[in-house]
């Protein structure tokens, strides 16, 4: 039922090369699949090991920094599907997006940085697979980042 | 199987009149159902695109004022709920409640706040299909609202 | 098919006593089931009614003061788990660890207080049902404890 999985070829159209999957931060995994829900662990701006935006957006970091964080997180939740699934054809629908952003309480531009992560999957999955959205204000987050990423992907039995 | 769907009778005898379900702010939708899951988009206390609570309860706003963003955020969940469907009688359980409240450290008044969404749910579609619930104080939320709202939903397949 | 379900022995066989399960603070229920996932609500580190840790983790409380709460809240959530299901040999994954700790803007060690929960459910349902996570800082949390933690089981149908 790939019919409509074109992930794969819309990745390649757009020269989007995913990072190696990361690795957990401590006793858990990166995915866990129940029925048709793929529920990947937060996603953090990291490289490897490295944490590579830390601090509050709006305060220690711009917004156009904090949209770079949360693409950067996106990758990364994009290369744990593929490693755990195969292929990213094998996603149906992208259920929840989960945006947590490190901020003190004047920020009010959350939709801006969650976006870079959204326009992401869209671009990736296509827009008839679009997600619902949740987006928050933390006061901080693991290694200091800027921005955690939930996701929640509907795959294939 | 809607024997037991008195929701929007309840709605009528309640005398609510749900608001126009809110549009996104953003690249995602308001609703996605995932099998029997229905899972909505973070709701906040908006009339249009207009936040109508911004500041930290606690703080800048009183418990009384979280208490009716919340609840104002409830009816918008509710009314994502109603367009999707096209009727609340599909709703055979509310399953998650998640309240996220602008506040400083100091804040200890969670409950009393999330309760006016919950006790908004509880009326609306019984006490039998009453939520599981998280809340949580954060730093910020879009737009500067004191309040967002998570809302899954067990509809009927 | 509990062949696999090993869960209660284990528990016997490291010694822990579960606590009462705890009873909601609102107009909620502590765990709700649709299809095979079971949902709890956001667990605490209370006793009956009362918040054991209170405080930020980093600021008014060590890291193993926070550990120590996330353990709490972990086995708050085993109680509720084995009150509505009966017998924890039902749970077939542990699908979701969420875990939000009260923490200034400094705060940047969530996996290690994260992590006494996750080895607490790691050493009662085994390795191989070990979770995804989630794990963020919140600016406060209901009673101002300084954890709490969300759980999304698999069970038995």
């Amino acid at each position: 039922m790939s019919v409509n999985g074109k992930a794969e070829q819309r990745l390649r159209d757009l020269g989007i090369e995913l990072p190696p999957a990361p690795t957990p931060f401590g006793a858990y995994v990166e995915a866990v699949q129940s029925g048709n829900l793929l529920f990947i662990s937060g996603m953090l701006p990291t490289a490897g090991k490295e944490a590579k935006y830390v601090g509050r957006v709006g305060v220690e970091l711009s917004v156009a920094e904090g949209s770079k964080a949360a693409y950067m997180a996106g990758l990364n939740g994009l290369a744990v599907a593929k490693e755990y699934l195969g292929s990213l054809d094998k996603v149906t629908r992208v259920v929840r997006l989960g945006v947590s952003i490190t901020s003190s309480s004047e920020f009010k531009e959350h939709p801006k940085v969650a976006d870079a992560a959204s326009e992401l999957y869209e671009s990736v999955f296509g827009k008839e697979k679009t997600s619902s959205r949740i987006v928050v204000g933390s006061s901080s987050l693991p290694l200091g980042c800027a921005v955690l990423l939930e996701v929640i992907l509907e795959v294939e039995a």
